[in-house]
Protein backbone atom coordinates (compact mmCIF):
# COMPACT_ATOMS: atom_id res chain seq x y z
CA UNK A 1 0.00 0.00 0.00
CA UNK A 2 1.04 3.45 -0.67
CA UNK A 3 -1.44 5.96 -0.12
CA UNK A 4 -2.50 3.80 3.13
CA UNK A 5 0.15 3.59 6.21
CA UNK A 6 0.46 0.87 8.23
CA UNK A 7 -1.83 0.97 11.05
CA UNK A 8 -4.27 3.35 8.88
CA UNK A 9 -8.19 2.11 9.28
CA UNK A 10 -9.72 0.69 5.77
CA UNK A 11 -12.40 -0.62 3.99
CA UNK A 12 -11.86 -2.73 0.82
CA UNK A 13 -14.33 -3.63 -1.86
CA UNK A 14 -13.22 -6.97 -3.24
CA UNK A 15 -14.40 -10.31 -4.87
CA UNK A 16 -14.97 -13.04 -2.47
CA UNK A 17 -12.56 -15.53 -4.15
CA UNK A 18 -11.62 -16.92 -0.97
CA UNK A 19 -14.75 -16.09 1.21
CA UNK A 20 -14.59 -12.71 3.32
CA UNK A 21 -14.79 -14.89 7.06
CA UNK A 22 -10.54 -14.17 7.98
CA UNK A 23 -8.74 -12.14 10.57
CA UNK A 24 -6.22 -11.31 7.75
CA UNK A 25 -6.23 -10.65 3.81
CA UNK A 26 -5.11 -9.04 0.89
CA UNK A 27 -6.42 -6.73 -1.27
CA UNK A 28 -4.81 -4.21 -4.42
CA UNK A 29 -4.09 -1.33 -3.19
CA UNK A 30 -6.62 0.06 -5.82
CA UNK A 31 -9.55 -1.79 -3.84
CA UNK A 32 -8.73 -0.24 -0.24
CA UNK A 33 -9.92 2.73 1.39
CA UNK A 34 -9.43 5.11 4.18
CA UNK A 35 -12.16 4.41 7.01
CA UNK A 36 -13.35 7.68 8.27
CA UNK A 37 -13.67 7.70 12.05
CA UNK A 38 -17.67 8.51 12.22
CA UNK A 39 -17.32 4.66 10.92
CA UNK A 40 -17.00 1.25 12.66
CA UNK A 41 -15.43 -1.98 11.21
CA UNK A 42 -19.13 -3.29 10.66
CA UNK A 43 -19.73 -0.23 9.06
CA UNK A 44 -16.72 -0.86 6.83
CA UNK A 45 -17.59 -4.70 6.39
CA UNK A 46 -20.93 -3.36 4.94
CA UNK A 47 -19.77 -0.74 2.45
CA UNK A 48 -17.55 -2.79 0.18
CA UNK A 49 -20.09 -5.11 -2.13
CA UNK A 50 -23.30 -3.12 -1.42
CA UNK A 51 -22.46 0.64 -1.71
CA UNK A 52 -20.21 -0.39 -5.07
CA UNK A 53 -23.46 -2.73 -6.47
CA UNK A 54 -25.29 0.42 -5.93
CA UNK A 55 -23.06 2.39 -7.55
CA UNK A 56 -22.51 0.18 -10.69
CA UNK A 57 -26.31 0.07 -11.49
CA UNK A 58 -27.30 3.29 -11.00
CA UNK A 59 -24.67 5.57 -12.34
CA UNK A 60 -22.87 3.27 -14.65
CA UNK A 61 -25.71 0.73 -15.97
CA UNK A 62 -29.09 3.06 -15.62
CA UNK A 63 -27.17 6.72 -16.44
CA UNK A 64 -29.75 7.91 -13.49
CA UNK A 65 -30.21 11.57 -13.95
CA UNK A 66 -31.33 14.00 -11.54
CA UNK A 67 -34.89 14.26 -10.64
CA UNK A 68 -35.64 10.90 -12.27
CA UNK A 69 -38.32 8.56 -10.76
CA UNK A 70 -36.17 5.20 -8.79
CA UNK A 71 -38.27 2.12 -7.75
CA UNK A 72 -36.01 0.09 -5.56
CA UNK A 73 -37.71 -3.08 -5.74
CA UNK A 74 -36.59 -5.05 -2.51
CA UNK A 75 -35.03 -2.01 -0.56
CA UNK A 76 -34.27 -3.71 3.00
CA UNK A 77 -31.04 -5.46 2.19
CA UNK A 78 -27.57 -4.29 2.02
CA UNK A 79 -27.87 -3.04 -1.82
CA UNK A 80 -31.52 -2.15 -1.81
CA UNK A 81 -30.52 -0.07 1.60
CA UNK A 82 -27.79 1.94 0.22
CA UNK A 83 -29.53 2.51 -3.37
CA UNK A 84 -31.92 4.39 -1.27
CA UNK A 85 -29.24 6.59 -0.03
CA UNK A 86 -27.38 6.80 -3.34
CA UNK A 87 -30.72 7.34 -5.02
CA UNK A 88 -31.42 10.74 -2.39
CA UNK A 89 -27.99 11.80 -2.77
CA UNK A 90 -28.42 11.58 -7.15
CA UNK A 91 -31.62 13.68 -6.51
CA UNK A 92 -33.47 11.14 -7.84
CA UNK A 93 -37.19 10.63 -6.04
CA UNK A 94 -36.61 7.18 -4.40
CA UNK A 95 -39.73 4.79 -4.11
CA UNK A 96 -39.29 0.60 -1.99
CA UNK A 97 -40.69 -1.74 -1.81
CA UNK A 98 -40.11 -4.14 1.14
CA UNK A 99 -41.95 -6.76 2.50
CA UNK A 100 -42.68 -6.57 6.40
CA UNK A 101 -43.19 -3.76 8.82
CA UNK A 102 -39.90 -3.43 9.85
CA UNK A 103 -38.07 -3.46 6.55
CA UNK A 104 -40.70 -0.72 5.50
CA UNK A 105 -39.94 1.17 8.55
CA UNK A 106 -36.30 1.12 7.94
CA UNK A 107 -36.54 1.80 4.23
CA UNK A 108 -38.56 4.74 5.31
CA UNK A 109 -35.89 5.93 7.52
CA UNK A 110 -33.49 5.39 5.27
CA UNK A 111 -34.61 7.96 3.21
CA UNK A 112 -37.20 7.04 0.33
CA UNK A 113 -39.70 8.89 0.13
CA UNK A 114 -42.14 6.47 -0.38
CA UNK A 115 -42.49 2.76 0.76
CA UNK A 116 -44.69 -0.15 -0.47
CA UNK A 117 -45.33 -3.68 0.77
CA UNK A 118 -44.29 -6.18 -1.99
CA UNK A 119 -46.27 -8.80 0.01
CA UNK A 120 -49.83 -6.53 -0.48
CA UNK A 121 -51.87 -8.48 -3.08
CA UNK A 122 -52.54 -5.28 -4.12
CA UNK A 123 -49.03 -2.79 -3.93
CA UNK A 124 -49.13 -2.52 -7.97
CA UNK A 125 -52.06 -0.26 -7.76
CA UNK A 126 -50.72 1.54 -4.45
CA UNK A 127 -47.46 2.47 -6.15
CA UNK A 128 -49.80 4.72 -8.18
CA UNK A 129 -50.23 5.84 -11.70
CA UNK A 130 -46.67 7.33 -12.24
CA UNK A 131 -44.17 4.96 -13.58
CA UNK A 132 -40.48 4.51 -13.11
CA UNK A 133 -37.24 6.00 -15.08
CA UNK A 134 -34.86 3.18 -13.40
CA UNK A 135 -35.64 0.15 -11.46
CA UNK A 136 -33.70 -1.77 -9.52
CA UNK A 137 -34.57 -5.56 -9.31
CA UNK A 138 -33.09 -7.47 -6.51
CA UNK A 139 -35.72 -10.34 -7.45
CA UNK A 140 -36.40 -10.72 -10.70
CA UNK A 141 -37.83 -13.60 -10.62
CA UNK A 142 -40.72 -12.80 -8.87
CA UNK A 143 -40.57 -9.35 -9.87
CA UNK A 144 -39.49 -9.07 -13.75
CA UNK A 145 -42.97 -9.19 -15.82
CA UNK A 146 -44.51 -6.25 -13.39
CA UNK A 147 -41.60 -4.45 -13.71
CA UNK A 148 -41.69 -4.42 -17.53
CA UNK A 149 -45.50 -2.64 -16.97
CA UNK A 150 -44.04 -0.47 -14.72
CA UNK A 151 -41.78 1.58 -16.90
CA UNK A 152 -41.27 5.15 -18.27
CA UNK A 153 -40.77 5.77 -22.25
CA UNK A 154 -37.09 4.45 -21.88
CA UNK A 155 -37.04 3.10 -18.89
CA UNK A 156 -34.25 1.23 -17.54
CA UNK A 157 -34.46 -2.02 -15.07
CA UNK A 158 -31.92 -3.31 -13.58
CA UNK A 159 -30.97 -6.84 -12.45
CA UNK A 160 -29.22 -7.06 -9.29
CA UNK A 161 -30.29 -10.71 -8.10
CA UNK A 162 -32.34 -13.48 -9.77
CA UNK A 163 -33.00 -16.58 -7.94
CA UNK A 164 -34.51 -18.88 -11.06
CA UNK A 165 -36.39 -18.46 -14.63
CA UNK A 166 -39.89 -16.57 -15.02
CA UNK A 167 -42.05 -15.78 -17.84
CA UNK A 168 -42.80 -12.08 -18.83
CA UNK A 169 -44.02 -10.27 -22.12
CA UNK A 170 -40.94 -9.00 -23.96
CA UNK A 171 -43.84 -6.64 -26.18
CA UNK A 172 -44.15 -4.57 -22.75
CA UNK A 173 -40.23 -3.48 -23.80
CA UNK A 174 -41.22 -2.69 -27.22
CA UNK A 175 -43.43 0.94 -27.15
CA UNK A 176 -41.66 2.34 -24.22
CA UNK A 177 -38.22 1.20 -25.83
CA UNK A 178 -37.25 0.36 -22.17
CA UNK A 179 -34.21 -2.27 -21.26
CA UNK A 180 -33.38 -4.74 -18.92
CA UNK A 181 -29.91 -4.91 -18.00
CA UNK A 182 -27.69 -7.49 -15.60
CA UNK A 183 -25.43 -5.89 -13.37
CA UNK A 184 -22.48 -7.68 -11.41
CA UNK A 185 -19.92 -5.67 -9.93
CA UNK A 186 -16.91 -8.53 -10.75
CA UNK A 187 -16.98 -7.32 -14.18
CA UNK A 188 -15.52 -3.67 -13.39
CA UNK A 189 -12.31 -2.24 -15.49
CA UNK A 190 -9.77 -0.87 -13.16
CA UNK A 191 -11.30 2.56 -14.64
CA UNK A 192 -14.83 1.81 -13.30
CA UNK A 193 -13.55 0.05 -9.78
CA UNK A 194 -12.08 3.75 -9.31
CA UNK A 195 -15.12 5.72 -10.64
CA UNK A 196 -17.05 3.60 -7.91
CA UNK A 197 -14.67 4.48 -5.40
CA UNK A 198 -14.53 8.37 -5.81
CA UNK A 199 -18.38 8.22 -5.29
CA UNK A 200 -18.61 5.72 -2.12
CA UNK A 201 -15.60 7.18 -0.52
CA UNK A 202 -16.71 10.77 -1.10
CA UNK A 203 -20.10 9.45 0.61
CA UNK A 204 -18.11 8.19 3.38
CA UNK A 205 -16.86 11.65 3.95
CA UNK A 206 -19.81 13.76 3.66
CA UNK A 207 -21.64 11.38 5.10
CA UNK A 208 -24.41 10.04 3.01
CA UNK A 209 -23.07 6.49 3.29
CA UNK A 210 -24.47 5.53 6.31
CA UNK A 211 -24.46 1.25 6.19
CA UNK A 212 -27.51 0.08 8.23
CA UNK A 213 -26.05 -3.33 9.84
CA UNK A 214 -29.13 -5.28 11.51
CA UNK A 215 -27.24 -7.76 13.23
CA UNK A 216 -23.41 -8.96 14.36
CA UNK A 217 -22.60 -12.39 14.42
CA UNK A 218 -19.16 -14.04 16.33
CA UNK A 219 -17.28 -16.27 13.81
CA UNK A 220 -18.63 -19.52 15.89
CA UNK A 221 -22.09 -18.13 14.48
CA UNK A 222 -20.97 -17.66 11.18
CA UNK A 223 -23.49 -20.76 9.62
CA UNK A 224 -26.20 -19.48 11.77
CA UNK A 225 -25.34 -16.35 9.45
CA UNK A 226 -25.39 -18.02 6.40
CA UNK A 227 -28.76 -19.74 7.15
CA UNK A 228 -30.50 -16.30 8.47
CA UNK A 229 -30.04 -14.52 5.36
CA UNK A 230 -31.10 -17.33 3.11
CA UNK A 231 -34.02 -18.11 5.36
CA UNK A 232 -34.76 -14.54 5.94
CA UNK A 233 -38.60 -13.70 6.00
CA UNK A 234 -37.91 -9.66 4.64
CA UNK A 235 -34.37 -7.98 5.33
CA UNK A 236 -33.21 -5.29 7.78
CA UNK A 237 -29.76 -4.53 6.30
CA UNK A 238 -26.33 -6.04 6.72
CA UNK A 239 -25.40 -9.22 8.91
CA UNK A 240 -22.13 -9.08 9.59
CA UNK A 241 -19.51 -11.50 11.09
CA UNK A 242 -16.76 -10.05 13.47
CA UNK A 243 -13.82 -12.15 12.95
CA UNK A 244 -12.00 -10.91 15.80
CA UNK A 245 -11.96 -8.78 19.21
CA UNK B 1 -43.01 20.13 -50.07
CA UNK B 2 -40.03 22.35 -50.96
CA UNK B 3 -37.00 20.71 -51.07
CA UNK B 4 -39.12 17.76 -53.37
CA UNK B 5 -41.03 19.41 -56.50
CA UNK B 6 -44.39 18.42 -57.78
CA UNK B 7 -43.53 15.41 -59.68
CA UNK B 8 -40.43 14.58 -57.85
CA UNK B 9 -40.35 10.42 -57.68
CA UNK B 10 -40.48 10.10 -54.00
CA UNK B 11 -40.50 7.06 -51.10
CA UNK B 12 -42.10 8.06 -47.38
CA UNK B 13 -41.93 6.62 -43.93
CA UNK B 14 -44.86 7.25 -42.14
CA UNK B 15 -46.71 5.87 -39.61
CA UNK B 16 -49.96 3.56 -41.14
CA UNK B 17 -52.23 6.27 -39.13
CA UNK B 18 -54.84 5.41 -42.10
CA UNK B 19 -53.46 2.29 -42.96
CA UNK B 20 -51.01 1.94 -46.32
CA UNK B 21 -53.40 1.14 -48.88
CA UNK B 22 -54.37 4.59 -50.86
CA UNK B 23 -53.94 6.05 -53.94
CA UNK B 24 -53.17 9.24 -52.12
CA UNK B 25 -51.56 10.17 -49.14
CA UNK B 26 -50.14 12.87 -47.27
CA UNK B 27 -47.27 13.10 -44.97
CA UNK B 28 -44.91 15.61 -43.29
CA UNK B 29 -42.11 17.23 -45.15
CA UNK B 30 -39.42 15.83 -42.95
CA UNK B 31 -40.74 11.98 -44.11
CA UNK B 32 -40.46 12.09 -47.55
CA UNK B 33 -37.36 11.12 -49.75
CA UNK B 34 -36.20 10.88 -52.66
CA UNK B 35 -36.47 7.75 -54.61
CA UNK B 36 -33.16 7.45 -57.10
CA UNK B 37 -34.17 6.24 -60.77
CA UNK B 38 -32.70 2.77 -59.81
CA UNK B 39 -35.62 2.11 -57.61
CA UNK B 40 -39.24 1.17 -58.44
CA UNK B 41 -42.49 2.71 -56.71
CA UNK B 42 -42.19 -1.27 -55.19
CA UNK B 43 -38.91 -0.85 -54.10
CA UNK B 44 -40.04 2.82 -52.54
CA UNK B 45 -42.51 0.58 -50.59
CA UNK B 46 -40.19 -1.08 -48.72
CA UNK B 47 -37.70 0.93 -47.54
CA UNK B 48 -39.64 3.46 -45.44
CA UNK B 49 -40.78 0.86 -42.17
CA UNK B 50 -38.10 -2.09 -42.98
CA UNK B 51 -35.39 -0.20 -42.87
CA UNK B 52 -35.91 3.05 -40.82
CA UNK B 53 -37.05 0.62 -38.26
CA UNK B 54 -33.58 -1.37 -38.79
CA UNK B 55 -31.60 1.29 -38.61
CA UNK B 56 -33.56 2.57 -35.21
CA UNK B 57 -32.27 -0.99 -33.98
CA UNK B 58 -28.72 -0.86 -35.09
CA UNK B 59 -27.17 1.98 -34.69
CA UNK B 60 -29.98 4.47 -32.04
CA UNK B 61 -30.19 1.55 -29.40
CA UNK B 62 -27.90 -1.13 -30.14
CA UNK B 63 -25.18 1.43 -30.87
CA UNK B 64 -23.60 -0.82 -33.42
CA UNK B 65 -19.26 -0.91 -33.69
CA UNK B 66 -17.30 -1.47 -36.59
CA UNK B 67 -16.38 -5.34 -36.12
CA UNK B 68 -19.01 -6.87 -33.94
CA UNK B 69 -20.60 -10.05 -34.72
CA UNK B 70 -24.46 -9.02 -35.54
CA UNK B 71 -27.39 -12.34 -34.96
CA UNK B 72 -30.03 -11.50 -36.71
CA UNK B 73 -33.02 -14.07 -35.11
CA UNK B 74 -35.60 -14.25 -38.25
CA UNK B 75 -33.92 -12.66 -41.08
CA UNK B 76 -35.98 -13.25 -44.30
CA UNK B 77 -38.31 -10.90 -43.68
CA UNK B 78 -38.24 -7.48 -44.28
CA UNK B 79 -36.84 -5.39 -41.20
CA UNK B 80 -34.42 -8.62 -41.18
CA UNK B 81 -33.02 -8.25 -44.86
CA UNK B 82 -32.63 -4.38 -44.34
CA UNK B 83 -30.47 -4.89 -40.89
CA UNK B 84 -28.55 -7.86 -42.90
CA UNK B 85 -27.65 -5.23 -45.73
CA UNK B 86 -27.37 -2.48 -43.07
CA UNK B 87 -25.49 -4.52 -40.64
CA UNK B 88 -22.50 -5.76 -43.67
CA UNK B 89 -22.68 -1.90 -44.74
CA UNK B 90 -21.44 -0.76 -40.81
CA UNK B 91 -19.12 -3.19 -41.06
CA UNK B 92 -20.08 -6.11 -38.52
CA UNK B 93 -19.96 -9.67 -39.28
CA UNK B 94 -23.37 -10.45 -39.87
CA UNK B 95 -25.48 -13.97 -38.99
CA UNK B 96 -28.65 -14.78 -40.08
CA UNK B 97 -31.30 -17.21 -39.53
CA UNK B 98 -34.48 -18.32 -41.39
CA UNK B 99 -36.69 -21.03 -42.11
CA UNK B 100 -37.04 -22.37 -44.98
CA UNK B 101 -34.60 -23.03 -47.59
CA UNK B 102 -35.80 -19.75 -49.86
CA UNK B 103 -35.45 -18.22 -46.52
CA UNK B 104 -31.44 -19.43 -46.60
CA UNK B 105 -30.69 -19.17 -49.48
CA UNK B 106 -32.35 -15.49 -49.92
CA UNK B 107 -30.98 -14.19 -46.62
CA UNK B 108 -27.02 -15.51 -47.85
CA UNK B 109 -27.78 -13.90 -51.47
CA UNK B 110 -28.64 -10.51 -49.74
CA UNK B 111 -24.81 -10.58 -47.91
CA UNK B 112 -25.20 -12.48 -44.67
CA UNK B 113 -21.83 -14.06 -43.39
CA UNK B 114 -23.16 -17.35 -42.17
CA UNK B 115 -26.85 -18.57 -42.30
CA UNK B 116 -28.65 -21.18 -40.55
CA UNK B 117 -32.18 -22.81 -40.24
CA UNK B 118 -33.77 -22.02 -36.76
CA UNK B 119 -36.06 -24.61 -37.46
CA UNK B 120 -32.97 -27.37 -37.37
CA UNK B 121 -33.15 -29.05 -33.66
CA UNK B 122 -29.65 -28.58 -33.66
CA UNK B 123 -29.35 -24.92 -34.79
CA UNK B 124 -27.90 -23.19 -31.42
CA UNK B 125 -25.68 -25.95 -31.69
CA UNK B 126 -24.59 -24.76 -35.74
CA UNK B 127 -24.69 -21.22 -34.05
CA UNK B 128 -21.07 -22.37 -32.87
CA UNK B 129 -19.33 -21.04 -29.87
CA UNK B 130 -18.33 -17.49 -30.34
CA UNK B 131 -21.30 -15.38 -29.11
CA UNK B 132 -23.16 -12.18 -30.53
CA UNK B 133 -22.54 -8.58 -29.39
CA UNK B 134 -25.63 -7.73 -31.13
CA UNK B 135 -28.79 -9.80 -31.33
CA UNK B 136 -32.03 -8.24 -33.63
CA UNK B 137 -34.93 -10.31 -32.37
CA UNK B 138 -37.97 -10.48 -34.73
CA UNK B 139 -39.82 -13.57 -32.44
CA UNK B 140 -38.91 -12.62 -28.87
CA UNK B 141 -41.75 -15.03 -27.60
CA UNK B 142 -40.11 -17.93 -28.90
CA UNK B 143 -36.45 -17.13 -28.69
CA UNK B 144 -35.49 -14.41 -26.42
CA UNK B 145 -34.49 -17.38 -23.26
CA UNK B 146 -31.92 -18.62 -25.77
CA UNK B 147 -30.58 -14.72 -27.11
CA UNK B 148 -29.74 -14.29 -23.21
CA UNK B 149 -27.07 -17.46 -23.53
CA UNK B 150 -25.91 -16.28 -26.70
CA UNK B 151 -24.52 -12.88 -26.02
CA UNK B 152 -21.04 -11.38 -25.59
CA UNK B 153 -20.34 -9.44 -22.08
CA UNK B 154 -22.23 -6.12 -22.38
CA UNK B 155 -23.97 -7.97 -25.27
CA UNK B 156 -27.68 -5.88 -26.75
CA UNK B 157 -30.45 -8.00 -27.52
CA UNK B 158 -32.82 -5.47 -29.52
CA UNK B 159 -36.72 -6.50 -29.46
CA UNK B 160 -38.27 -6.15 -32.91
CA UNK B 161 -41.26 -8.47 -32.59
CA UNK B 162 -42.81 -10.12 -30.13
CA UNK B 163 -46.57 -12.21 -30.28
CA UNK B 164 -46.87 -13.37 -26.53
CA UNK B 165 -45.61 -14.13 -23.16
CA UNK B 166 -42.44 -15.96 -22.57
CA UNK B 167 -40.05 -17.76 -19.96
CA UNK B 168 -36.25 -16.22 -19.51
CA UNK B 169 -34.12 -16.77 -16.73
CA UNK B 170 -32.74 -13.18 -16.09
CA UNK B 171 -29.86 -14.72 -14.26
CA UNK B 172 -27.96 -15.11 -18.06
CA UNK B 173 -28.02 -11.18 -18.03
CA UNK B 174 -26.31 -10.80 -15.04
CA UNK B 175 -22.69 -11.79 -15.07
CA UNK B 176 -22.57 -10.89 -18.95
CA UNK B 177 -24.18 -7.18 -17.99
CA UNK B 178 -25.95 -8.00 -21.27
CA UNK B 179 -29.43 -6.33 -22.05
CA UNK B 180 -32.64 -6.69 -23.37
CA UNK B 181 -33.97 -3.24 -25.26
CA UNK B 182 -37.27 -3.11 -27.36
CA UNK B 183 -37.81 -0.93 -30.48
CA UNK B 184 -40.27 1.06 -31.87
CA UNK B 185 -39.86 3.64 -35.08
CA UNK B 186 -43.09 5.42 -34.03
CA UNK B 187 -41.31 6.79 -30.70
CA UNK B 188 -38.49 8.72 -32.98
CA UNK B 189 -38.31 12.19 -32.11
CA UNK B 190 -37.48 14.96 -35.18
CA UNK B 191 -34.20 14.62 -34.87
CA UNK B 192 -33.92 11.03 -34.52
CA UNK B 193 -36.36 10.68 -38.10
CA UNK B 194 -33.57 12.97 -39.55
CA UNK B 195 -30.63 10.91 -38.58
CA UNK B 196 -32.61 7.59 -39.52
CA UNK B 197 -33.36 9.29 -43.09
CA UNK B 198 -29.61 10.43 -43.28
CA UNK B 199 -28.47 6.98 -43.37
CA UNK B 200 -31.11 5.26 -45.32
CA UNK B 201 -31.39 8.10 -48.16
CA UNK B 202 -27.51 7.29 -48.21
CA UNK B 203 -28.08 4.37 -48.91
CA UNK B 204 -30.52 4.36 -51.70
CA UNK B 205 -28.35 6.33 -53.24
CA UNK B 206 -24.90 4.40 -52.53
CA UNK B 207 -26.93 1.18 -53.28
CA UNK B 208 -27.05 -0.64 -50.59
CA UNK B 209 -30.53 -0.12 -49.97
CA UNK B 210 -31.48 -2.87 -52.39
CA UNK B 211 -35.34 -3.66 -50.81
CA UNK B 212 -35.94 -7.23 -51.73
CA UNK B 213 -39.53 -7.63 -52.55
CA UNK B 214 -41.19 -11.24 -52.51
CA UNK B 215 -44.10 -10.24 -54.51
CA UNK B 216 -46.74 -7.89 -55.67
CA UNK B 217 -50.38 -7.62 -55.06
CA UNK B 218 -53.28 -5.96 -56.78
CA UNK B 219 -55.32 -3.72 -54.53
CA UNK B 220 -58.29 -6.42 -55.11
CA UNK B 221 -55.78 -8.90 -53.81
CA UNK B 222 -54.91 -7.33 -50.56
CA UNK B 223 -56.57 -9.36 -48.16
CA UNK B 224 -54.94 -12.03 -49.76
CA UNK B 225 -51.50 -10.39 -49.30
CA UNK B 226 -52.90 -9.69 -45.36
CA UNK B 227 -53.58 -13.68 -44.75
CA UNK B 228 -49.88 -14.76 -46.22
CA UNK B 229 -47.77 -12.27 -44.23
CA UNK B 230 -49.94 -13.50 -41.00
CA UNK B 231 -49.63 -17.35 -42.35
CA UNK B 232 -46.34 -17.37 -44.30
CA UNK B 233 -44.72 -20.60 -43.75
CA UNK B 234 -41.13 -18.41 -43.70
CA UNK B 235 -40.66 -15.25 -45.15
CA UNK B 236 -39.02 -14.02 -48.18
CA UNK B 237 -38.76 -10.51 -47.93
CA UNK B 238 -41.66 -8.09 -48.41
CA UNK B 239 -44.95 -8.46 -49.67
CA UNK B 240 -46.32 -5.40 -51.76
CA UNK B 241 -50.36 -4.09 -52.94
CA UNK B 242 -49.96 -2.04 -56.16
CA UNK B 243 -52.44 0.36 -55.69
CA UNK B 244 -52.56 2.04 -59.17
CA UNK B 245 -51.15 1.06 -62.26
Amino acid sequence: MSSNQLGDRVFCSINGRYGTLASLTSAPETRVFPLGENLSFEDGASIGIPYFTACRALILKAKAKKGERLLVHGASGGVGLAAVQMGRELGLHVVGTAGTDEGISLVKATGAHEVFNHRDPKYLKNLGTEKFDIILEMLANVNLDKDLTLMNPRGRTIVVGSRGPTQINPRNLMMSESSVTGVALGTSTEEEWAELAAHVVAGTESGWVKPPVHKVYSLEEASQAHHDIIHSKGAQGNLVVRVTE
